[in-house]
């Protein structure tokens, strides 16, 4: 015995629910009511525009009002209206939705889908805020009466023939006790300028018209000026500076999307500021979390995307997955590739300008996309220290002729701190190399990248071996020190130095160089900067111990006369010479920097 | 003409809006279904213990099994089972829910509470992921029929009579192909280790029982030891170390909660992991984003807290607003601040010992809750450069005879970097002054904190003023040099060091001391300092220029030298002196130090 039957959900239970937890923020309702009224003027518009209303359609506007005494809110509009029956037909039954039957109707006409809300249920968060919820339209149909309907949040309604002077609707929320913050002009004010600021119909507060019914986003690039885009940014973002870019999306196939994209100018780069990007819906504000929407690595632009393609209020293993979604990540990416390699192109000295504010973009779009790499290697720049800058291909050219290794291997040097590796950059310099400015929180993971994608080329910072090991030629250097003088000069530094961290070796620098140099192997220290940045799996790393090489210059004439100094003075100059290597690599701290001091003040007394 | 009338809920309608939206993550469904099982298990036991059934309860455990090949997942129990009648009552009639009927009817039993489930939508989570979902159940009433339930995901369903050898449900889904991946088994284990680890009726997967049914947090505390507390960490955090303390939460009224909180054991002040305290309700995960649940400054604790009294998927300004979840902030709080007097007062060696680890929370709720503040500040600490610990009235005491100042103020000295600050350090060392060590993030803003609520005490550090002036007396210093001789000693010091955002001052500081200090004002650089970590609408002092002080020594010989030396060595001396004072402060960096560097060579080889 097989039985059918439908599922039903029962009314008084599910109400409660729809009311309490379909949204997450109570101030949804005014997004939702407003938005209703611009589609009552909308569809409006549009049976006039195809000849199924004759009247005239006069000032479409949608009215806020709040009445702290009376302790109401009303949202009116003047346009379609709705009769008794389409108020029981539309309003009466959850989910039934009204704007599809509507585009059932109209659907051969052209931009049908314009007019289309995504707010089925939208008209009920009122309830989240208000006791009592009435409405009073009067529909845009000849010889109709309005009607006013009431409901207390139950299940139940009344519904009644009234007046109402104009065609339209009046929406009236009776504010609950525990939402009496909604009753503020200043809140009302403040959720009307986040949600509604670009709805295209005029929207009035207080006497004035608190939207921008055309954004520029919905113009197109030849109506603009770059004014326009500017002006349209500090609207957005009232206290910044002028952005440094911006691109205008505009596509239709396979999926809907216009928007602006600004480069911001960033301030420092600790201020990478996410969720700046704003989602709207036909000029409707969504959200301005964009994770999943926007490639991770343009999460740091600004501006605002409009879709209607975009799936709202699903989860978000939903969102990764939507192929209009990833359509859309590949589209942006790609535009946004195109316009920098265009500017690069036409305006060279422009891009270089603000290379600074949009390389930590650039590079991190590179190490997160590949697609996004092989456009950017043409633009991507590096800066020396002395200002130049180059594309990665023009400065191979540029340290070609003295910066390959005798493997064969070219080398580039760098510096992370101009100002704390000086005495390296110096000494890197009177070799005549060229040395680079690496010196953002991306750029150790920039360096990894390039040595991978670049062909026989490495990356060295300037103080990760001495002046002559950096490039290595294929030259032999002469001490002037025996065998057996470079082991006791060892043995003197090992002594002197004390700590088993630093390995002691003795080499033939020029009698130029310091008497000793102390560095820091590249490899090593590399993965530690890239564990301090959050690197890949290397977070182990930051708990090894630093080690360093101690390079005692064979032919500097301090060390020769350590050699020949009394027994008990050896050490003691061996430990001046180290304790400045410390100070050059910023190392001498402490007790030991205050003791040195204090040798030093009374070295110029004796003076 | 008024007309009263029903809201009514189109189910074709409002259906798919259940299914999609309903909850945001798709793997929920699993969630509802083992929890629902659960419940069927104690509803019997239930009715078992009331004597309403009569029958064996054996051994009560629901089962979890995928099927790959036939694209299923089951869910069984042995539980209360349902009728063809039932069935129709509490699965077609959605959000009808069967445990507030249940609870109506056995309210007046103790615990009646219990067992009623939040779920009521629950079930219908099952169509996020399945085409068609079957129920095959055995009611525990004798002589019923066992009953077959089809649903395809329309609202349409089939019911006909079956047969089951034992009383209970299984839930059959038959996985979308949008949702393949809940068919692999190793993302059904992450899901139920996730959400029912601590489900209280055994749960079976792949043969194994995947729960603990009576975690230690439903236990009493007087049956645990401390390895059963520590065991029980280990299973929520499997890599950490041991926990320092914890804390048993277990209250019945105004309000039920259980659970127990942590104190972890950091590795370093930036690893602050926030989310680590997991959300119970009645031994179902639901989340571990406990935000305004539990009070800012201990969302640093980790742990469980496990209470049916906290609304669940309703918006956040609702949970702020919520009256128990005010409660149960309180009582949390005061909590843990009895917990950590009750250590400090019986195991003060042993709370020492851990002051390190705990201090970011003390301090961080010391500042954020002013009922914290009360209680803490008798067993807050405060270390000193020995490594000795005081409480704040001890440390008071210990200090009061030798640092107070001439207005009858006490001074606090510290430092918030003993290696960088050890000149002076020493200097105040050299004076007898005590040094506390001030030196976590969180400390810029506790100084301020300890200043405005302690009455007559300062806190400086000690390169704020020269030593003599950080704690002023009533003493008058005599200086060497005339007005004439000051004033010709500033214009040299001035024109040697260039930069007018150093101010000189001639001080007649001990010839023991260094011939120049530079010194930071405490005021200025406490602003700095609280900027930099996020202080309260300071942030424009993070762009202020530094400015220091320089306190020329007017008693030290080499400034006695500079008056007498030749005109052309005056400003070089002088410059050597301020160079060695920048050298003490960290501030000689870039191009001076390579020049003091290689001054200092050239130094050592004439020596």
């Amino acid at each position: 015995m097989a039985e059918k039957g439908n599922i039903s959900i029962h009314t008084e239970n599910i109400f409660p629910i729809i009311k309490k937890f379909l949204y997450s923020d109570h101030e949804i309702f005014l997004r939702e009511l407003v938005s209703n009224a611009v589609d009552a003027s909308q569809k409006l518009k549009r049976l006039s525009a195809i000849g199924e209303y004759k009247g005239e359609l006069g000032d479409l506007k949608v009215k806020v009002a709040v009445d702290k005494e009376a302790r109401t809110i009303t949202v009116s509009d003047n346009g379609i209206g709705m009769t008794a029956e389409e108020i029981k037909k539309y309003i009466n039954q959850i989910a039934f939705s009204g704007a599809t039957e509507f585009v059932e109707k109209y659907k051969d006409k052209p931009d049908a889908n314009q007019i289309i809300g995504h707010f089925g249920l939208g008209f009920y968060s009122s309830f989240m805020v208000a006791d009592t919820v009435e409405i009073i339209s009067q529909s845009y149909q000849e010889n109709t009466t309005a009607a006013h309907w009431v409901c207390d949040g139950s299940t139940e309604f009344t519904i009644s023939d009234t007046e109402r002077a104009e065609r339209g609707t009046d929406v009236i929320l009776n504010i609950a006790a525990d939402s009496e913050e909604f009753l503020e002009e200043a809140r009302i004010q403040t959720i009307l300028n986040k949600y509604c600021k670009f709805l295209p119909v005029p929207v009035e507060f207080k006497g004035e018209i608190i939207n921008n019914p055309t954004p520029i986003w919905t113009k197109s690039p030849s109506e603009l000026t770059d004014e326009d885009y500017k002006n349209f940014y500090k609207e957005l973002y009232p206290f910044s500076e002028d952005p440094l870019f911006w691109i205008h999306l505009n596509v239709d196939y396979p999926f809907n999307l216009t928007g602006i994209l600004y480069f911001p100018k960033l301030k420092n780069e600790f201020e990478f500021q996410k969720n700046k990007i704003q989602l709207y819906s036909r000029q409707v504000f969504i959200t301005d979390e964009v994770k999943d929407v926007v490639p991770e690595f343009l999460m740091l632009l600004h501006g605002v995307i409009d879709s209607p393609d975009i799936p709202l209020n699903v989860s978000r293993s939903f969102l990764q997955a939507d192929s209009n979604v990833k359509k859309i990540n590949t589209y942006i990416t790609k535009k946004v590739a195109d316009k920098l390699a265009e500017i690069f192109k036409k305006e060279r000295e422009n891009f270089q300008d603000k290379w600074n504010d949009i390389n930590i973009f650039v590079k991190y779009g590179m190490l997160s996309d590949d697609k996004f790499y092989e456009k950017a290697k043409d633009f991507a720049l590096l800066q020396n220290i002395e200002g130049k800058y180059f594309t990665i291909d023009e400065y191979k050219d540029f340290i070609q002729a003295n910066q390959k290794d005798k493997n064969d291997n070219l080398v580039i040097l760098y510096t992370t701190d101009e100002d704390k590796q000086h005495a390296f950059v110096e000494s890197a310099k009177d070799r005549s190399y060229d040395v680079l400015k690496l010196d953002t929180m991306i750029d150790s993971h920039f360096i990894g990248m390039l040595e991978q994608k670049l062909e026989k080329v490495t990356l060295k910072r300037v103080d990760a071996e001495t002046v002559d090991k950096l490039i290595e030629k294929d030259e032999t250097k002469e001490s002037v020190l025996s065998e057996d003088e470079k082991t006791q000069l060892k043995e003197i530094y090992e002594k002197a130095i004390n700590n088993t961290n630093m390995h002691v070796t003795i080499e033939p620098l020029s009698p130029q160089d310091q008497p000793v140099v102390i560095t820091l192997p590249e490899f090593m220290r590399r993965m530690k900067d890239m564990s301090k940045t959050g690197g890949g799996g290397m977070m182990f790393m930051g708990n090894m111990p630093d080690t360093y090489n101690v390079s005692v210059n064979a032919n500097h004439p301090i060390n020769n006369r350590i050699l020949s100094a009394q027994d008990d003075s050896k050490e003691k100059i061996a430990k001046q010479a180290f304790d400045l290597a410390l100070l050059s690599q910023n190392m001498l701290t402490g007790p030991a920097l205050t003791a040195f001091v204090k040798r030093s003040v009374e070295l110029i007394e004796k003076d």
